[in-house]
């Protein structure tokens, strides 16, 4: 059987400029980087901004679990069985981090026969997004530094600083460090932590914002420290705004790929879905949105986490309106819900399935509750039986949910027309009456609530002592109509990873709360949350390399 | 008077294939990073790699002074000049650094009617070249800890370390940090140290590799440390070659803009010119010499820095023999080092001048060493007078050397056909005899004492112990065939930055020694070198912004 990164390299890949002819894009709207990959210019935008928008999917997933779902893959496959069907799809998606390439996880371009191309730049430096993201972050930091090394005019309180440094590297010992040590022309020592950039501030900012105007004010708001009074001080505060924005200047404009049937692909922005929204850039969205008649965009981990952010964080903020939801499931994912150790996934067992479906039952439950229509797909695995897939097909339909078997990985768009028909023929036939969660002057606390009752099944919520005092601080500061951006581990519904299928009568523990001012969300953080990663014992890096004639190998 | 941004803005730029057209450059041998940028692709070098060579011309310059002399400049008006005089020409210049150009210096792509273009791309993220250095830098940081976190199989003693992180911004707090604080997921405390990553060792491996194999082979033989034995241990001991180098695969192609004038130029690489080369890659002079009759490429700070390891590392691995040498000076510099203060420079003083000249009286007898016809040129300034001109044009024709006015700054290539006239004149009818200063098998120690005594004018080398130990342990390690890289202030030929002019009867102090196995050359430090740069009190940052309309300010 052919690896993902060799059915990748096998792909003849169109110009990317035909690409572009497909959805109506001139190449002189196109900032090419190779042949393969362009940026989309402001005149694009500029000349299209009037039209009416086209549909919006989205696809979202069960828990993962290590099973694995294939929700990028779906994305992708579904957005090649359209145009299959002669249809004007374009899908959007995140660009993968390079930090987890090198450590297990490996690249993020979906899989088999539904993947996006050119594989290898996408999963390495592709159009230098997340390097401009690193350094627009790490430049503040560095002026804050210097700011307290020159003076500190601003009073900044040490002991407050909340701005991190970056780095798009797994490196655990970048964790925790001490910095400013030496002598008094290495600056000031403290405390410090690096997180990956994907957990950056900045690379939320920059999937939300709408435009580069937008993203400069946005950034200026961003909170870096509190002074010895108590008081924010910000990007602005330090001057620092334009200098970020210039480095961002080329990075907010969404890049154009294509899978490997030649479906055009938005990839752009990747913020984490725990401590951040999880979603793709708002401007990719839209762009794609005028340029096609339907969008297939995803959002990260399982639907109580990324759903949840899409539809109460993305949505609210742009003024989106999804009109349908794809929800993926394997039945290996559900058996292993169901209590079924990894190693005997392969084994048909529909007394496990059963027992594990509860958790693709609250999700659909979940969804229904912000009035967009649902379609469940089983991600095919030839371990599946017939037995199995037709339990799920009949509880899905019991649920009031179209359903459909997706088989893309193996056979790429062909294997997603049953899933692009029910789709096309939800979007025809059923109506979103999509509305957020909850609605933006709700208290923090009672958004929380919300989330945490409605979306997750807990029973109560319980704040640390120091929880409450930041919510009561947040609130003071004016920032109470701000969404909530909870942070919680993605294995479970609950705040504890173990608890797999439907956990029910948990409470759900909040250990800190922050904002996030320049994003414009409030995050709350259940349990330890990971903000850098680390390198495992045999990291991906070891297998990775380049033949003689410039080939890489051993990425996956 | 219009700013060098506002000059550059104003520019009709060519697109970048017409540009390439010039140089016989096809279409499908460019990678484009926009309209105006490409990378030149290895299918290029394949096909003109046997053509013969061009003619290889060096821009040096006397020692910088805060007078300014403007060598880059005057680089890029000579090869303005040289198409204005029909000849087939090109440039090849190093890629400025991200860091200073928020900090002091602003940004590096020559200056006035003389600049290359984009300048805001060019001193901004590029082609992004530099992100890749520092991912790959990073990732061999990151697996060096994860390696000692998961058991240390290779013995690695923690503190002999001498792999440093690295980031393209001016840091000072990351100068000495603690990393690995926290618990036992946390990583293995211990100290540690960011440079700039012009600094790193992978900067210069990757401006004097040949080819991709060349590079990687250049990486596996990196020291990132010594074992408990006092072995040293390498990235190829860590197994990060391979994916140190799919990192970098795109970053070691040349990159191709051009100038105010349309002179094509090769903008690649960029180390520091104290404790590495200072030189632009040999992949791309290669490639300027094979494309262009006469190539004109520069060295970083003066020529006791840049232009000796100019001819003495980089021409004596890549086999390039030089066919003449601009050094650059200016009569405010001159009399800067005749002991006037910078305030009082705009007036006429001969007695400086003729106080001063002996900086480049020695730089001349420098070059003089290498066999190598010299040509000097004076980078005009409004407040300079015929009668100084006059001064250092007789003093040159007495030391045996051609002499010319350039006035690119202010009118472009116009500026500067006196200049390229006398070049053409050296290439056609003196004949260079380049020889490297010192032989491969000469000691360390009389490596270090024939460049001290024969360019610096010293009249003894001092080493510190430590210093003496660590060349008899290079030596022993069978290191003592690579040339010597010195670590030097760039103020002063002497050890001493406040030793203008030309100082004599000085002792030239070794503190520390190392070797760059990688790269190939090993390191001697004559007094603290700073490789990781602070903020200013006003960093050059706060007054970059970008207007309603996307366009960069105060970028400089």
């Amino acid at each position: 059987m052919k690896t993902d990164i060799q059915i990748a390299q096998e792909a003849q890949l169109k110009p990317v400029k035909e690409v572009a002819e497909q959805s109506g894009i001139e190449e002189d709207e196109l900032e090419f980087y190779g042949k393969y990959k362009a940026k989309l210019s402001e005149e694009l935008w500029e000349r299209i901004q009037e039209r009416p928008d086209g549909k919006l999917v989205l696809v979202t997933a069960i828990n993962p679990t290590p099973a694995g779902e294939g929700k990028t893959t779906t994305t992708v496959g579904l957005g090649q069985a359209m145009v299959k069907l002669g249809k004007n799809a374009l899908i959007a998606l995140r660009e993968p981090s390079l930090g987890p390439c090198f450590g297990i996880k490996g690249g993020a371009a979906g899989g088999g026969y539904a993947q996006v191309v050119p594989m290898e730049d996408l999963n390495l430096h592709f159009t230098g997004d997340f390097h401009a993201i690193t350094s627009a972050n790490n430049l503040l930091a560095a002026m804050l530094d210097n700011h307290i090394q020159q003076g500190n005019a601003l009073k900044i309180d040490p002991r407050q600083i909340v701005w991190k440094r970056c780095l798009d590297m797994n490196d655990r010992v970048l964790r925790n460090i001490v910095v400013g040590l030496g002598n008094k022309m290495d600056g000031m020592v403290r405390e410090d932590h690096f997180v990956i950039t994907v957990a950056s501030e900045i690379m939320a900012i920059l999937c939300l914002a709408e435009n580069l105007q937008d993203l400069k004010k946005r950034l200026g708001r961003i909170i870096v420290a509190y002074n010895f009074d108590g008081e924010p001080v910000t990007a602005e505060d330090l001057q620092a705004t334009g200098a970020m924005t210039a480095l961002l200047k080329d990075a907010i404009k969404p890049n154009l790929i294509q899978t490997l049937e030649h479906t055009p692909a938005l990839v752009h922005g990747g913020p984490f879905a725990n401590i951040a929204h999880g979603c793709n850039s708002v401007r990719a969205t839209r762009m794609a949105m005028k340029l096609s008649d339907i969008t297939i965009t995803e959002a990260g981990f399982g639907a109580d986490l990324g759903a949840e952010k899409f539809l109460d964080i993305k949505c609210r903020m742009a003024g989106l309106k999804p009109d349908a939801v794809v929800l993926v499931a394997t039945v290996r994912a559900l058996k292993y819900n169901g209590g079924i150790k990894k190693e005997e996934l392969a084994k048909e067992n529909l007394e496990a399935l059963e027992k594990g479906i509860v958790n693709l039952e609250k999700h659909i439950e979940n969804m229904q509750k912000y009035g967009v229509p649902i379609i469940v797909t089983l991600n095919s695995f030839v371990t599946d039986t017939k037995a199995e897939h037709e339990f799920v097909r009949r509880f899905c339909e019991e649920k009031g949910c179209q359903f459909a078997l997706s088989e893309v990985w193996e056979k790429g768009g062909e294997g997603g027309i049953a899933l692009a028909e029910k789709v096309l023929d939800t979007l025809e036939h059923k109506e979103s009456n999509f509305h957020t969660l909850y609605p933006d002057e709700m208290s923090l606390e009672d958004k929380i609530e919300t989330i945490a009752k409605e979306i997750y099944g807990a029973a109560n919520v319980l704040y640390e002592p120091a929880a409450k005092k930041q919510l009561a601080k947040i609130a003071s500061l004016g920032f109470d109509t701000f969404p909530v951006c909870m942070a919680k581990n993605q294995y479970s519904l609950s705040d504890d990873a173990n608890r797999l299928g439907r956990p029910e009568n948990f409470d759900l523990h909040i250990r800190e709360v922050y904002v996030n001012a320049g994003a414009g969300f409030v995050v709350a953080l259940t349990g330890a949350i990971m903000t850098m990663p680390g390198l495992p014992k045999v990291p991906a890096a070891n297998g990775i390399d380049v033949t003689e004639d410039g080939k890489i190998t051993g990425l996956f």
